[in-house]
Parts: structure tokens; C-alpha cells; sequence
């Protein structure tokens, strides 16, 4: 370890990285992730959320400098990033970073998409800056975990400023000064409260952090200045923000261990902490014909972090319902599915639904993985069956493959563009490395393109 | 106290706020607060943090809704916000809450200023919303003080944010329920970590403070969600950011008791703390007409919380050595002044300055409250003079008057505006109250007003 402070180091890191030296799986994995999180906002962009921030703050945007995804208006490079975050996290279907309990790639390729409209990148300069961010934030969520996220951080937030930042400080080719203040005025920047889970707010974080880690890389490129050691000083954000950190994971094996590998993909579009649960009450249900009229009790038992992120026994919409255990378990076990519609605000409240959700119980192990859990079911005819899931579908374990990735997106994109249109974006995401506009992709995820 | 939440508490208060209930100190007390803001705003509008903010954030403002205060730009309601706080910070010349230790006026000023040209309050409307802006940040601050500025939080900014949200939310008309949300929405983008200070970040803490207030603001006037008990919960803002924190302060004595009352104004533009060492220092160079070149050593007392945050020995510019005792001690015994000159990038490199604050030593001691130092100097020829400053000029048992403020924002418009214009917006200001239209004061702020 060099006597310089780690965030010059990973200022350093990203401004001296090379595409050259990005090994063909980080790259093969940064195209997965922007296919995966270019979906979500596909699937989100009409969300009551998106329309209302949009409402709110349109009178404000500036000059039609990037493209609503999916949407078609065009706003400020900013107001766009904040908005297409909040687009592509608002189903809770987007990735996972499980170490940290990071979604990495929504702020890093909000940001990083608006700016490309603005000022073009190639794909592959956007996969590589995009690359860098992902591992900015991860990095600095694994120094801080799990104590940050424990305490009521939102992590995704509260890192992803960093990720934006630095993704964003790549493609405006700043030095390492300018990237180390970039940092620093992330760090400063740097909220989100889980508290906020549960209301619309909880996307809204990954837009401000978005929106906020763009303009630090903005303002670092015209020489606005901050601190040089925004992470490690005494009063910085590891020290603030966590009881407990290890600045060191901050630079281990950097440049040759790379965090996108790490990512994994959501099969369900709910809290991932709850997917082991979905897995087993639809094996469960086919593997013994269950029906939801027999059932006299649901047993979960989860660890720790997602009783506390998730023991809401009962969500009265969809926004709470993607974080609630009890609808989970209910709804998969009538439907013998979870996803979009399983979440719809309706669904949340059909009678059969609520019925079911109140046979659930839920307790925390603290044996028990984020990966993992335990589900018994108990039939009014004296049954029962139980499945303890080891690690969840889309775990790293588990992880969906390129095809359930293509599969997942044409699912969501359906929703805004025509078959044609859905293989189009689908070809040019999957060839993104050697497209000459990297931008040309927010255009193309639009029905009606301008002319 | 009742079962509602502190959130809905303090919301509810805001709402249900009537300026026929605003006694006629606390209203005296706002014009004198945004006044002295004004002034603030007009001496730093030109400052290099501002041309570097301006240039980059220009490129991505909106319509011309609202005056970049003295400069004339007009810009966006939420990016003028921001960059209005960020100039009226700059010089450190603003007020001062010292119970908490908050700035107060300039991220609740600068958002309903902005807001005000946007959408036109009468200057009894925009006081009303100031006036309740001040007492929200107050209020949480003292609820969280001082663990939470100690841990490393610019509480001006952390603070500020709620202040931005409560004035332009009441401004906004919003209903309980919405005010509920606008605070749940502060309360996730707060932020600003001390470590930034001595950069420009230090004052773009404020900024982004008085940008995402106001955001907060109009997203929830368009019924953007949030947590309805943002301050309160287990993972809410008070839990969360604070080592120990006492809710009740953010209730106690709500409509009869005013924080604006405790509110003071700076006579030199520097951390609140090191003022008590410039009156120490100006004084007994007057009593004993000391010369800089007869000075052997200059030995400082002070509290705890001055060292830790004005304990920088050799400040490099101007935002570094408005937070260095030992620049203001030397150059306040050199000038016999201490202003705005005093504290130029130019004079903090002079070395006649650098000499002297060489020979500058700062302890601390707990006994030593906030306005409070001793300073003794010793002179080559074996002279020794000490002096205790039991309460600094500018605190609230030594405030400056109507005519000390009228004096310094005289001294602080003459920078932009002609004599006579400084004498009609400084009436303006005097008459605030009566004002049809309070987004006037900020277009006449600019010298040459667009035809």
C-alpha cells in the first residue's frame, strides 16, 4: 500500500485504466447488466412514480439533451439521468451486487447513458467507463459492509453516487485531481435513507444518487474543488458513514478482480432477499399440487437483513409489496409465478391475496444466508412440506444465463416497443462493445423515434 | 405529546402556520436574517466557486424563471436555488444559529427566493415561509446536536435541506400529508460531510441543500411518496445520523418558543468559531498598539470544536483560511481588521501573513465555550498581554444592530450595485414585509436590469 490516500488510488485506477486490459468476461458481464437494466426501464418507464417526478420537475428541465428511456421526451442530460434511474429501479427487477447488497448498474448507467446523449462515447468507451463505475461503488459498499447498510443506509444509493460519479468522470477524460474531487464531491453528496423503502422515494434515491454523482463529475471537469480524501480522512465518508469499515477493500487486487463479476440478475421483481422464498413455494406448489384454499400455514424463516428489509405483513400497494415477505410467499403460491403482474397494486389487494398473506409467518435465523431460505407449509388435511432453498434462482450459484437474460428483457421491453423493435435494441445491447454511438441505444428504446 | 409522529407533528405545524401568529420580533428578526443574506449573496456572486459551478451546470439549466442574485442570469428555479446558496456561503459572512451551530438563512433563503420568481409570494407570504423554513432545520438540528456535527456532518447542509423543504412547501400550499412527504423527502437526500470543508464543496453543500429541498418541495406537491415518519423511525433521519439524538426538541414549544430568535450575524466573514480570537486579537493590538514585528508568539485558547474544525496551521488559499485560527489571529494583529481583504487568496499568501501565523499556537480547552477564546501575546522585548473574550461581537448577547447590518450590507452590495441602488434594495429589504412581490428584491439585486 502506497502512502497516497485510497481515494486518489481509485481516482487513479480509473482515470489510468485501459479497455485493453478489461478481461472479455468483465466485458461479456457489462453487457449483461446494461441488457438487464435497460429492460427494467423498458418495463418501468410508465410507473405512477416515473409520471409524477416527471410532473414535478419537467417546468425545471433544461435543453432536450437526452431521451426518456422507453418515453421519448427528451430533457437535460441531468433531470434525464435522474428520471431513467428511477425508470429502471422502480419494479425492483434490476441487478444485484449480493456481497454489499448493491443494485450497481441503475445510477452508473443512468448517469452514464444521459451524459453519452450529450457528449457521444462509443459503446465501447460507455461499457468501459460504465466497467469502472460499477467497481467504484462496489468497492466502497464492501468497505462498509454490512455495518452501512445494517444502520439504514441505502447502499445502492448512498454508493451509487460514487459509481456515477466516476463512470461519468471517465467519459469526460478527467485527470486524477479532477477524479479525486469528483469523489469528494460525491462523498459530500452521498444519502438515502432505507427508512424511505416502501414509498416511491426508495427510487428516487437511485435518481438523486444518479443525478448527484453526474453532476460531481461536471463539476470536477470545470475545477470545482473538494477534498483529496474524501473516503479515508477522519471525518470522511467511511468514518461517517459506517461503524465500522476496512478502507483496504477499497483498492484490494484492483485492476485484476473485477466486482461486475460478482453481479448477479433478478428472475423476480421484488427485494432480492426474498427470492429464495419465491423459489420455494413454486417448487413447492408444483412439486405437490398445492392449492391455495388447503393451505392452514406458511413458515418462513429468512436471515436477519430480510426480516428487517422486508417483514411487512401487510403492504397496502405494489411498492410495498415488492418488499414484503408475506405477499411474496402468498402470491406465489397461488399464482405459481411472481412476477410483474404478481406485484400490480391489484394483486395486492385481491381478497384471495390478502387471505393468504395473513397464513404467513416469518421469523429471522441468523444461520441463514442472504441467498437462503426455509419454507413449511402446513395443509388443513394434516400435511406438510417444507424446502430450504440453498441458493436462490439468479444467485451467483444460480445465475440466469445469457438466454433467460434476453428472455426477461423481451418480456419488459414488450411493453413499449413492437416485436420487430424488441430484436432490434435486443441486437444492438448484445453488440454494444463495437457500436460507434453508445446514445443510439436511448433513442432506439423509443416506439415512435423522432425523425 | 401526542401519538402523531414528530414528522407530522412539525409538518402540521408548518401547515396549519398563520402570520397573524408570528410575533412581531420573530418577523423583525427575518428581515434582519434576509437582509444580511442579500448581502452575502451580492459580495460572493463573483467569487471563482461560482464561475466554476455556473460553467458547469449551465449547459443543463432550463428556462429563465429565476436571478442569479447580483450577477443577472436567470436560470431554472432549482439550479439558481443552487447556485444563489452556494454565493451567499462562499464568503462565510452568513448568520448563525450557534445552539446548533447552523447557518440558517442561505439554503432556506436561496430555495424560496428562487421559488418566489417562479411562482410570486408577497413578501409577508415569503417571510411567513422563511420564518418556518428556519424554525424545521433548527429545530431537527438541535434535536441531533452537537453528536451529529462532532461525528462529521455539516449540519448547515444535513439541516438545511428539511429548512429548504418546509419554506418552499409551505410557499407550495401543501397539505399536511404532502408536507409529511416533503420532509421524508429531505430527509433521504440530506447530506454534506465537514471533511469538504477548506473546498468550494463547503459551500456546495448548501447549494445542493437549497436544490434538493425545493425539489423536495414540488415533488411532493405533486404526490411524490415518501416515509410519513422520516424523522422518527427506527431507520429515519434522527436514528440514523446521529450518535444520540432527542426528538422532543423538534416539537418543544412549537409556535411559542422561536429558534429565528436565536439567531446571530457575522461582523467578520469566518467560521463563527474563530471570531471571538479576531476580537481578542483586534483589541489588544488597539489597547496596546502592538506591530506585527515586535510579536514573539500568539498563544489561542479556544473549545474543542474550534480546533477541530479551524485547527489548519498553513492555509494554501481563501476557503482554507477563513477556517485557520492561525491565519485570522496573524492577520487580524497585522490590519487591526478583519474582512474581506483580510481573507484573499493573496493575503493568506502573503508573507508578512505567513510569518506571523507561524508563530501562532492553538490548544483547547472543554471549559471554553463556542463564543467564547483567550489569547495571549508575547512581544520580543519580554511584554506579555492576554485577553478572555467572554462572548464574541455578533453573538447574541453582543448582536450586531439594525445599523451594524445595514452597514455591512452596504459594504457588501457596493461590489455590484451603485450607491443608490445599494439604498433601494437595502429599503426593500427593510419593507420586505409590505412588499406585493418578494421576487423583486432579486431582480433588484442586478445592476443592470435586462429592459
Amino acid at each position: 500500500m502506497s502512502e497516497t490516500g485510497i481515494t486518489a488510488q481509485l481516482a487513479s485506477f480509473v482515470v489510468q485504466s485501459r479497455w485493453d486490459n478489461v478481461p472479455q468476461a468483465v466485458r461479456h458481464e457489462s453487457e449483461r447488466a446494461v441488457l438487464n437494466w435497460l429492460g427494467c426501464a423498458l418495463g418501468g418507464c410508465r410507473d405512477t412514480a416515473v409520471e409524477r417526478l416527471l410532473a414535478a420537475v419537467r417546468e425545471f428541465a433544461g435543453k432536450p439533451q437526452a431521451t426518456l428511456l422507453g418515453r421519448g421526451e427528451r430533457l437535460d442530460a441531468l433531470t434525464a439521468a435522474c428520471i431513467n434511474a428511477v425508470a429502471s429501479n422502480i419494479l425492483d427487477f434490476d441487478d444485484t451486487h449480493l456481497r454489499s447488497v448493491i443494485h450497481p448498474t441503475v445510477p452508473v448507467a443512468a448517469a452514464l447513458l444521459a451524459l453519452a446523449e450529450y457528449r457521444p462515447l462509443s459503446g465501447a468507451e460507455f461499457l468501459h467507463a460504465f466497467i469502472l463505475g460499477v467497481e467504484t461503488e462496489c468497492r466502497i459498499g464492501n468497505a462498509v459492509s454490512p455495518e452501512h447498510y445494517e444502520a439504514g443506509w441505502h447502499i445502492s444509493a448512498t454508493c451509487g453516487v460514487f459509481g456515477a460519479a466516476a463512470a461519468a468522470g471517465k467519459a469526460l477524460k478527467l485527470d486524477t485531481q479532477q477524479m479525486t474531487w469528483a469523489l469528494g464531491i460525491a462523498a459530500t453528496q452521498s444519502s438515502g435513507l432505507c427508512e424511505v423503502m416502501g414509498s416511491m422515494c426508495k427510487s428516487y434515491n437511485m435518481g438523486h444518487a444518479a443525478r448527484s454523482g453526474l453532476a460531481a463529475a461536471l463539476l470536477a471537469a470545470s475545477n470545482f474543488t473538494s477534498s483529496e480524501r474524501a473516503l479515508e480522512a477522519p471525518r470522511g465518508f467511511l468514518n461517517v458513514l459506517a461503524a465500522r469499515r476496512d478502507a483496504s477493500e477499497v483498492a484490494r487486487e484492483l485492476g485484476s478482480s473485477w466486482e461486475l463479476l460478482q453481479n448477479s440478475y433478478k428472475p423476480y421483481p421484488c427485494g432480492v432477499v426474498i427470492h429464495p422464498v419465491l423459489d420455494a413455494c413454486i417448487d413447492l406448489r408444483a412439486a405437490h399440487q398445492i392449492a391455495a384454499e388447503q393451505v392452514a400455514k406458511i413458515e418462513v424463516t429468512i436471515g436477519p437483513l430480510a426480516l428487517l428489509r422486508c417483514g411487512n405483513p401487510a403492504p397496502r400497494d405494489s411498492l410495498e409489496a415488492k418488499l414484503s415477505l408475506a405477499h411474496s410467499a402468498a402470491v406465489a403460491l397461488l399464482d405459481g409465478a411472481a412476477g410483474v403482474p404478481q406485484y400490480s397494486d391489484a394483486r395486492v389487494n385481491d381478497p384471495r391475496v390478502v387471505a393468504l398473506r395473513d397464513k404467513v409467518t416469518v421469523s429471522s435465523d441468523t444461520a441463514i444466508g442472504k441467498e437462503q431460505a426455509r419454507v413449511r407449509i402446513a395443509l388443513t388435511d394434516g400435511r406438510q412440506f417444507e424446502m430450504f432453498v440453498e441458493q436462490a434462482r439468479g444467485s451467483l450459484q444460480r445465475p440466469l444465463s445469457d438466454a433467460d437474460l434476453d428472455a426477461k428483457f423481451r418480456s419488459l421491453a414488450a411493453a413499449e416497443l413492437a416485436p420487430r423493435a424488441v430484436e432490434q435494441l435486443l441486437g444492438h445491447c448484445r453488440s454494444l462493445a463495437s457500436l460507434p454511438d453508445a446514445g443510439f441505444i436511448a433513442r432506439a428504446s423509443v416506439a415512435a423515434a423522432p425523425h
